[in-house]
């Protein structure tokens, strides 16, 4: 009894157990025991039961063995550079040269499929169920004001370039101008941003726009989307999702796209302090936006080494310009901390109470402005969640999915180049939020929008907005908040002044979706063919040299950079 | 009684009348009678059946009206730059420049809602029906061996360049390879062909690949797709399509792409010539491949005049170097020409049975060597059929989808430049016929291929393969027959050798097929945002000019031409 590695049955992952030929096939035996692994061998047999005993019940064709009666070695295979293995471990870079062998893995061809799958019927709900029209935008667009992140292509016209778009976003809202009321697209986009790990050059959105909608129609198609597209083999998508604002996201747990699988959540404990004779706390307090906050770490005495709390407090001093004082309960551990002691003694109730702070428990405090505080805390809260779970302890189960919406962001942001102007928060056709409409006009750094994340454990996976349906305030908002120049977007203003119809939207980011739903590490996990983290396709050698004569119909050249010029001259 | 002509109703096709509004309400009928036509108004009330008679069974909501309560103005419309009627004659150019308001046609709905729904059964055929896989593949590539129709992408590195893809060719073939067998995607596919009408340097095609299939395979898959996917208003698809040969379309009716909806098909009638005293048939017939061709025009006398004729022949001469000689049954209209009254009174009786020429019909004779009197009569035929069609004869029936699959293409042709080298007749993955491998080593140029191509209506709708799977077969024909550099294609090879499924698969142009389906009469009627003639899109300006500091993160500079280099320094 032997099995062949690579044959027809195996892409649909249905490995089969092939009998002993009959001794009089000599030369078929020869074929099927001589054909290197993961070679392509066609054979004709009758399918059989397998002996009683022998049945797999692990396998979807556990049951069955065949009788070979012919053998066709159709393409044999060479040494492999690695073995198809889920368990052998390879290099993410030779993973990405070999990736049509990588492919044959069984989490590869289980992702792709179940990706495929979900696509499908997310299609379904929108298109079959809910009326949408599924539409393709171009690719080859114009740049968008402060698009430095879009990849050029050259045209055969001197000095005129296409780019291609980070989103379909003024498409879509020009479709709703066309009246097609309800718009879908699962949109292939672009984002050049060189080198960051886990993103890619181009990557997939499932988008959406519909027209006469508001936030919470547009929150509860989505939930529907998902709990409809959700996989059989996973838990059921509950719905509604819980929605938070972002300052309550941020105030309790420092981000904006909070894990809310485990608690360990930031308590403002600025009240316990007040009359407090402690220099650091009296004079963070007396500033303005002036908090005491902390986090509780379950067990953390029991977890925690002092050196990782020597790592925490430099992290936080290095990063945040903050300190963080931790403590303990039992003050014997207060590590030659007086006022680690001082405010365990004095304020032990206050702090326990509201703390809900347990014996084993560690209390990491700090002091400062809210929104720093808050943020330094949220990182902290992720950094000993990962400490706690190397050790042992479970804090976020793994078959959890919690998505939460996140909504009332501000509008706008200090640009931080120059913080006494605007940026837009999220995009400049983001619609304000209707009860701060008139701040627009007076202090329209306070104005909330329309906009509204979706997250799930932690990470953000969409996003999107009610958008501004009326020209004139679009054009306020660009010419005189953001000081945009208005002629790039000219033909968005004009489509406003011809009868658009208040809509909105959102896009899902698909490839990180897909990667939460799969467990994969990374989003390279769930796409067929990924760049790595430099861009490049490995199996290529892409991107790769152009002669220059084959730059001249693009009326371009390459300028190289001095250093490298004298490297060539060499 | 009156109607607005943009309401929220609108969007979906579904136009409402409104009843007069009670005469209370005059701050209602205001609203509704002075919002300019498109603008968005938001109305409430009560839908009511339409008085007796009133009822308009062509409107899916001819039966209802609206009794009016409260309105309000969403969104006032400015003037329009046109009305938004199908039969009002715009230019291309104007409807392209506000293409948000020419979307709401009547006609650009109905094509891409169609679109949106054909592509969706397809997807439901190809997923749900037949276990393909949906993979999405990367757009930003490498160059492959004369691609010189590809858009560049410059990245952020000195001299390395993507490129768009003219098609994800090596990609599903690499899928194939990984064990992903039955592969398809809607794919976006580039092709920078500068200014070709109806041609769209952005494109889609539904994409197939899958593993151990034959041509046939592929061929009755493509049947049920098409039959499962074609809207439920035309007249349902009959399978199997029939299927003629590369060779038998030349001669019949020459061109590879025959729409076989019609006859006029072209006969050889070398042998009623063979000895000829007519001396320029006896010349024509003595050369190698030499021929003597006709088509039957039915009714020609009738329809066509003696300038069509004249312009026929000269287009012959100028084009095809050929001459062409008109006959009719009728000896008196024969213009003074001797030859054709030769040849119908000396040859009457074979000519007639052989072309199955009638009384009022005409007979386009020419001579010369098989392919190219061939070539000419095939577009004489099509031009022929136009005059006919445009002097009231119907030959073309509207509502018929004729499809044919053309097989037996020759795997390679001689090169224009230089005619003693060979290139691919498609492309160098393409399996040669299996009864035709030994002549590879011996008469490459009499190989045929296992290509094939869907033809619909005179249209190329599609086309695809059985590719090469050994990876030594695919070396000697890049290397040897075609003398590629290897090194740019060695993944691919490399692929191959490690136990690469034999495959093959086809690509439908969706554009062109949606195009055909809804009868428009160019493929940007089935594009939201299609780019004009010239590659342009002329509601955004694009593309458009970028400043040179933007272009250096890319290492590039724009070449301008010499003489616009003299028109800006002025």
């Amino acid at each position: 009894m032997w099995r062949a590695a690579f044959i027809s049955l195996r892409p649909r992952s249905h490995l089969v157990w092939m009998d002993s030929v009959p001794k009089s096939a000599a030369s078929v035996r020869k074929i099927l025991c001589e054909a290197p692994m993961e070679s392509v061998v066609q054979v004709s047999g009758t399918v059989i039961s397998r002996p009683a005993g022998q049945e797999n019940p692990k396998m979807p064709t556990g049951e069955i063995e065949i009788k070979v009666k012919t053998a066709e070695l159709l393409n044999a295979c060479k040494k492999l550079p690695f073995e198809i293995k889920d368990f052998m471990k390879k290099t993410e870079a030779l993973r990405l040269q070999y990736r049509y062998l990588d492919l044959r893995s069984f989490q590869m061809q289980y992702n792709l499929r179940l990706r495929s799958q979900m696509v499908m019927k997310m299609r379904d709900y929108l298109c079959n169920l809910h009326g949408f029209v599924d539409i393709e935008t171009p690719t080859l667009f114009k740049r968008t004001p402060g698009g430095a992140k879009e990849f050029l292509v050259p045209s055969r016209e001197p000095g005129k370039f296409y780019s291609l778009p980070q989103s379909p976003q003024q498409f879509k809202q020009l479709l709703m101008v066309g009246g097609l009321d309800r718009y879908f697209q699962v949109a292939r986009c672009y984002r050049d941003e060189g080198s960051r790990p886990d993103r890619q050059p181009e990557f997939t959105q499932i988008d959406i726009e519909m027209s006469f909608v508001d936030q919470t129609g547009i929150q509860s198609l989505i939930e529907g989307l998902l709990q409809y597209s959700w996989p059989n083999d996973k838990d059921p998508v509950v719905v509604p999702f819980p929605s938070m604002t972002f300052a309550e996201a941020l105030a309790t747990y420092g981000t904006d796209k909070p894990d809310t699988r485990f608690g360990m959540k930031i308590i403002d404990i600025s009240d316990v302090f007040r009359n407090t004779e402690i220099r650091f706390l009296q004079d963070a307090l007396s500033k303005p936006h002036g908090t005491v906050k902390a986090i509780c770490i379950p067990e953390g005495a029991k977890y925690l080494k002092r050196k990782d709390i020597e790592s925490i407090r430099k992290f936080s001093a290095d990063h945040f310009d903050q300190e963080i004082l931790p403590v303990f309960l039992n003050t014997n551990r207060n590590w030659n901390s007086p006022v680690a002691n001082f405010i365990m003694e004095s304020k032990r109730p206050e702090l326990i109470r509201l703390m809900e702070t347990q014996e084993e428990d560690v209390v990491l405090l700090t002091a400062g402005e809210h929104n720093k505080a808050c943020s330094l805390l949220g990182k902290l809260r992720l950094e000993c969640a990962d400490l706690l779970e190397t050790r042992g302890v479970v804090l976020r189960d793994p078959t959890l999915f919690s998505f939460l919406w996140v909504v009332d962001f501000p509008l706008f942001l200090p640009k931080e180049e120059n913080p006494r102007e605007l940026e837009s928060a999220h995009h400049p056709f983001t619609a304000p939020h209707p009860s701060d409409i008139h701040l627009l006009y007076t202090e329209p750094k306070k104005v909330r929008s329309q906009h509204y994340d979706l997250v799930l454990n932690g990470n953000e996976i969409g996003g999107g907005s009610i958008r501004i349906h009326n020209a004139e305030l679009q054009r306020y908002i660009l010419a005189t908040l953001l000081k945009e120049d208005v002629k790039l977007l000219s033909h968005i203003l004009q489509a406003l002044d011809y009868g658009a119809p208040p809509h909105g939207g959102i896009a899902l980011g698909l490839d990180r979706l897909i990667c939460l739903v799969t467990g994969s590490p990374s989003i390279r996990d769930v796409i067929a063919f990924p760049k790595s983290f430099r861009g490049h396709d490995l199996m290529s050698n892409t991107p790769d040299s152009i002669p220059p004569e084959e730059l001249k119909p693009y009326h371009i050249q390459v300028s190289w950079p001095t250093d490298s010029k004298a490297a060539k001259a060499h």
